[in-house]
């Protein structure tokens, strides 16, 4: 068993646990740090290892399409290549396929799509999804799915679950007979929209083949909040309790904290760097828009709570600046607080569950968190 | 005495000595880093520090357009508000009104003109500048000046290098009457063109008033190669020997190589940066433009024998992958190597000088640096 749960919340569905990959150990409830082509948005992997990052994501559609797998495979894989010496997961670029790609044609075999980035045509089957996760060396591969967008009619989210489960039979078939599948994880993927019947037949179809973990897709895709966390407890709650379980691309912060206490344990979401390259950062208290006058003569800290190198050494008068000027460093400052901020939030939740005070954790959190301060 | 000349060369006109500040000893010849907005483009402090890097040069013209003086002041000077601890020189903001501003009339007190970023009118005297860099607190203060394009007639020199002159005067005085000044080193800037009659009044005028340091201006401002270091030998033979030798804003490897064996002790230039973060690499071999093909699958180091983070961490064939992705970090990795390869060449240079053997080492520089190699 790769996944330990040690130990369940008293007063919410919230769990803590350590997944053990080949490159060492995750604590669940955890983080993953976005680095989409390789490189996560700005940030150094020192940088990265000092936010206490434990697990990093990257993209199998993206680095299919650039570098490419003759170059990593001569590099030796995605650790290598990227100088990445922890654990990593790799997303298989389903969801890319079906967001980013143009001209998609889904088939029985796979999904036949042209590159957004120079038109070439491409087909992708689950087989070869997994046989580039293994070129990757990825800790923890995702199979091939296909991740509908919101609202869709019932009929084509059956249709569609059809599809993703012939994948996943086909994409574990082709993990077992890789010779990496001993040091690289497989998880499964749950689709099904916001009906809950077709949820539950996912799961019971996903959960037979027996992965290593499930991850629930397309949710975040356009729903109301409310429904992003009823679906996602529901879900969370038909798949089995001692395998890890991960929300894909959800990640605001009171989001996150909800979704522990639904029972989640893995997150991933672009949402630190991209915002912090916008000037936003996150702190306990809220969001900041660090753009903004009120900020101009503003001496404190992002956070004065904050142990990150950004809060330990610049102002925000000083970010304000950077971003006024169009300078570099203020995206680097901005992202790698927020990435420390949500390793940290997670990683403190983590220590409320194991105290059995993670729901007392999240009524503060949520009250103390606000949409929009100290500017307009 | 600040500056101490430790060692003369016993094979060239280069030198070796120490620069003590209120910050701390800059030992010379030096290469400065240039951080026009108080910050280096795309590097952080630390970085900077990792690099070797023992004086930081900053801008007051960009300075006082942003942030300006209100929020400088507030922050405690420019040290307190970049957050860099050890010794710095800002330019004048001469250089930037007659190359960047727009509209700028010069008159006796001093030089009316409109901002590049929002059109509004400043205009700065020779002592607003020098009370301006006293608020910024820099540990060199460069005195406001006029600086000509190439090329010019001869008598737009003369009544330029008049100008040039009676704001010397009154910088020196505006630096003595301020309490800072005792903190506070300044330099003087003998312009002249590439007239060697003017240039040597340029500097007994200059000299005359006795500054703590000498520069070197309006050089390489469109001359022809030959005549920069000619121009530059000139003038610097005609300086005091005991003072220290400022060649401003010339920076290419081989031209600062070659300005060591003139005499010069400081240099600036924002080509490191610049040019790395257009892909550029500066190695002892020569220059790599790593956006280049030939470069996808080259898994060495920028530079085999360099000690950098980015040489230590990564390979060719990611920073191109990098820059082909329009990533961010690829930047920041050329930016640093680059700046640890002008800090160090230059620290390499200084050993060079101190054990008399800096001819043989500039002719085998010399005889390696390559203008382009690994690329077309």
């Amino acid at each position: 068993m790769s996944f330990s749960l040690l130990h369940k919340d008293k007063t919410s569905k919230a769990r803590a646990g350590v997944l053990k990959t080949a490159r060492g150990d995750v604590r669940t409830p955890c983080f993953m740090p976005v680095g989409t082509q390789g490189t996560v948005k700005t940030l150094s992997n020192d940088e990265l290892v000092s936010c206490g990052t434990e697990l990093l994501m990257a993209n199998a559609y993206h680095l299919y399409l650039r570098p490419g797998g003759k170059i990593l495979k001569k590099a030796g894989g995605l650790h290598k290549f990227m100088s990445w010496k922890g654990p990593m997961m790799t997303d298989s670029g389903g969801y890319q396929v079906f967001s980013l790609a143009v001209l998609r044609k889904v088939k029985k075999e796979g999904v036949e799509f042209r590159s957004h980035i120079d038109g070439s045509t491409h087909f992708l089957t689950p087989e070869k999804v997994i046989e580039f996760q293994g070129l990757l060396g990825s800790d923890i591969m995702m199979p091939l799915d296909e991740c509908l967008h919101y609202p869709v009619v019932k009929n084509q989210v059956e249709d569609s679950l059809k599809t993703t489960y012939h994948w996943a039979l086909k994409s574990q078939a082709a993990g077992c007979r890789s010779q990496v599948k001993e040091k690289q994880q497989l998880f499964g993927i749950v689709q099904g929209s916001t009906y809950k019947d077709l949820r539950k037949r996912a799961v019971e179809e996903i959960a037979s083949i027996g992965f290593d973990g499930y991850a629930i897709g397309g949710i975040a895709v356009g729903e109301p909040r409310e429904l992003i966390h009823e679906i996602a407890e529901y879900t969370a709650d038909l798949l089995p309790e001692n395998k890890p379980r991960y929300l894909m691309g959800m990640g605001m912060p009171l989001d996150m904290v909800e979704a522990i206490a639904e029972g989640i344990d893995f997150f991933d979401c672009v949402v630190p760097t991209r915002n912090g390259r916008n000037g936003q950062a996150f702190t306990t208290e809220g969001e900041l828009q660090l753009r903004n006058a009120p900020f101009k003569e503003d001496f404190r800290p992002i956070d004065e709570n904050c142990g990150c190198s950004t809060c330990r050494t610049h102002t925000r008068a000083y970010i304000r600046h950077l971003f006024n000027t169009e300078e570099i460093l203020g995206l680097r400052l901005v992202s790698l607080h927020n990435i420390y901020f949500y390793v940290k939030l997670i990683q403190i939740a983590r220590e409320a569950i194991l105290e059995n005070r993670f729901s007392k954790f999240r009524e503060e959190f949520k009250e103390k968190f606000k949409k929009r301060i100290g500017g307009k």
